[in-house]
């Protein structure tokens, strides 16, 4: 088989790729190692930037993703026993996130693929690009027992932080850039209406909380916790107790409290691969990058990254310019930085460190304090937060 | 002797306290355990916001520094061998700042408080405040070998980090934060015109530097260093050459050097001690807080208790209310932790610490890289040099 494309994972990412390319008439062929099944059963961030919205507008996937997702012109953050709401749409000149699922976003982009008749091999068994320093690159798995290879120009790596892609660059190429929380994020799904219309940021001496939804019927709540904290001992009362616990007064009383359908805890980390780029292997989203979920960048970085990323390919193919590709890398890892700057800096600001001083305490209370006196500092985490400009 | 409020310490907040006192017709005695030529020999910080300078005025003390005062619109970040002109004018609507030596400065107050007749008490030995926890506060000392007693209605404690005000108080009565930076300042005094018209903060991989000055033919330089290292091995040249190198070019080039006529490393430290009022003694400045010099807030940020301790003096002589005595400490304290924040932020964006990783790092890079590309971010930078409004 021969393609122009092949897209290493069928997440968020690599279908948005997948489908901008066939939208611009660039073929190409997704392999997962995984089932279609098993990708909408993983439970993932909501937010999405403006950005994110243009892009599944191009891919022509934005349909369901206006009719149900929830458009959100600011947020709160709590603290102090009080409410500062930031809002977005002042302070941007208009602009706002969305509140749409990544499952339901990834379901859009798959029956759009479907609908375009567009190839996808889910459950390809060792999956293995090949020769992408040369100009003959090309993609390996076994499917169904039988071996089989796919000739392609360009490889992109869009199969996260465990794929392949990443693996198959050889280490003294990479150079990797880490840091790990010291907590983690017991979060829940449960068919509730939320306790608010916005999302919640939560900093109190127990702990960060987050009060977001996926819908006006049903709430996704996040608690702090250590990282070695079991699920089995987080019954959903003592889970609601201790959200209600870091929450201003006003909201604690409004809760709607159920039974929860989904129960997880999740590390919190940041991560940075460079380069993206390794001859004709191109790394995406979570497969170069890995950011804390305080601020929602992640599946928006991704989505960044397929920008860069489509753009070069669409001059490759449409204008015969290497110049999008060649400039793929610094474009995209210079967003990437500033975004997990961002997202370190809510982590920071928001949680609570285990090894904290009264100093560093007394800092953190004072930026909380600064910011929601200064419009300039408020513009700031807005600007961020609705995602900085491609 | 008896007086209304007897001040401890003439450094240029004591000496501000006073004047604005004796302007406003409120009897002081200034009592300080130093000489006057010892206090003019110190050499400190230069830079004055616009709330500095209106209450210098206000003491009507201000005649020289607006003749002979530097008034600055900008600054430059100098990172990644380029410069990052910071536009204060335009940023805050206005305001600037004034380039003016803090040692000129208390000279015109000193100036300024013997010509209105005002008493100080210099080479005061073993200066003690007494029952400021009652209603009939006195200060104690020897002068010439005598025992001296001013009686008083309150004490300002402006005697500096070191000075008795914060130690006569019972230690359980305190909270101090403090942080101590792994590094120190260099700093070097010479008759030469300054590299730039205006100040220069570089952040290079050899470590922080500063050109700052005091006049337009004497220039004030500084670079980060270890606290281990000594005077004795940093030679001019020495001094020189490494300030070269941690300039963009065009700055090194254009560099005019020649002797230092002072040198001195100051170590760099965050600490502050609350409250700020123990019964009728008031802690002022460096008494009660220290900032790193990065961002010039330590004078500034003793101009502005001066201004809310003043107001509560005012207001209580003049309208018999206690409500600005009351409010002092809370006040206070609200803007100096944000000026504490910033001088840690400042510090810890542009300096390079022996102990950070990569990702920190990369960090203090992508945060550059934003402040430098985000109106936003540099209004916020913009609006804390300028000084916060009290």
């Amino acid at each position: 088989m021969r393609t122009k494309v092949v897209i290493i994972g069928s997440g968020p990412s690599g279908l948005l790729l997948g489908q901008l390319l066939t939208e611009g008439g660039i073929d190409n062929v997704i392999v997962d190692r995984v089932s279609k099944d098993y990708i909408l059963g993983r439970v993932r961030a909501g937010v999405l930037e403006e950005g994110t919205v243009g892009l599944m507008d191009r891919a022509q996937a934005g349909a369901r993703m206006h009719q149900e997702g929830l458009p959100h012109d600011g947020f709160s953050l709590a603290f102090d026993g009080r409410d500062h709401r930031i809002d977005l749409r002042q302070l941007t000149g208009g602009k706002r996130v969305m509140v749409y699922g990544q499952t339901e976003l990834t379901r859009d982009l798959m029956e759009h693929r479907e609908r375009s008749g567009a190839v996808t091999i889910y459950e390809a068994a060792n999956v293995q690009p090949h020769d992408f320093d040369g100009h003959l690159p090309y993609v390996t798995f076994e499917k169904d027992g039988t071996a089989q290879r796919i000739d392609c120009d360009f490889i992109a790596g869009c199969d996260g932080f465990h794929g392949i892609s990443r693996k198959s660059v050889p280490e003294k190429a990479l150079k990797t850039f880490e840091k790990v929380y010291p907590f983690g994020w017991l979060g829940i799904l449960a068919d509730v209406p939320p306790v608010d219309h916005e999302l919640i940021y939560a900093n109190h001496p127990r702990g960060f909380a987050l009060c977001s939804m996926r819908s006006t019927t049903r709430s996704r709540y996040y608690i702090q916790c250590a990282v070695s904290e079991k699920i089995e001992d987080w019954s959903d009362t003592r889970f609601w107790d201790e959200l209600r616990r870091r929450l201003p007064s006003h909201h604690a009383e409004a809760m709607v409290t159920g039974p929860s359908f989904e129960k997880s805890i999740a590390p919190l980390r940041s991560f940075v691969a460079e380069p993206m780029r390794f001859g004709r292997l191109f790394l995406v989203g979570d497969a170069a990058h890995i950011v804390p979920p305080t601020g929602a960048k992640g599946l928006n970085l991704a989505a960044s990254d397929v920008h860069y990323l489509f753009e070069g390919l669409r001059e490759h193919y449409q204008d015969r310019s290497n110049a999008g590709i060649d400039a793929y890398s610094a474009r995209a890892l210079a967003r990437v930085w500033k975004a997990v700057r961002f997202s370190w800096w809510m982590t920071t600001m928001l949680h609570r460190f285990p090894d904290t001083g009264d100093f560093d305490q007394r800092i953190q209370e004072a930026e909380l304090d600064y910011l929601t006196h200064s419009v300039a500092a408020e513009t700031a985490l807005a600007e961020n937060y609705v995602g900085l400009p491609y």
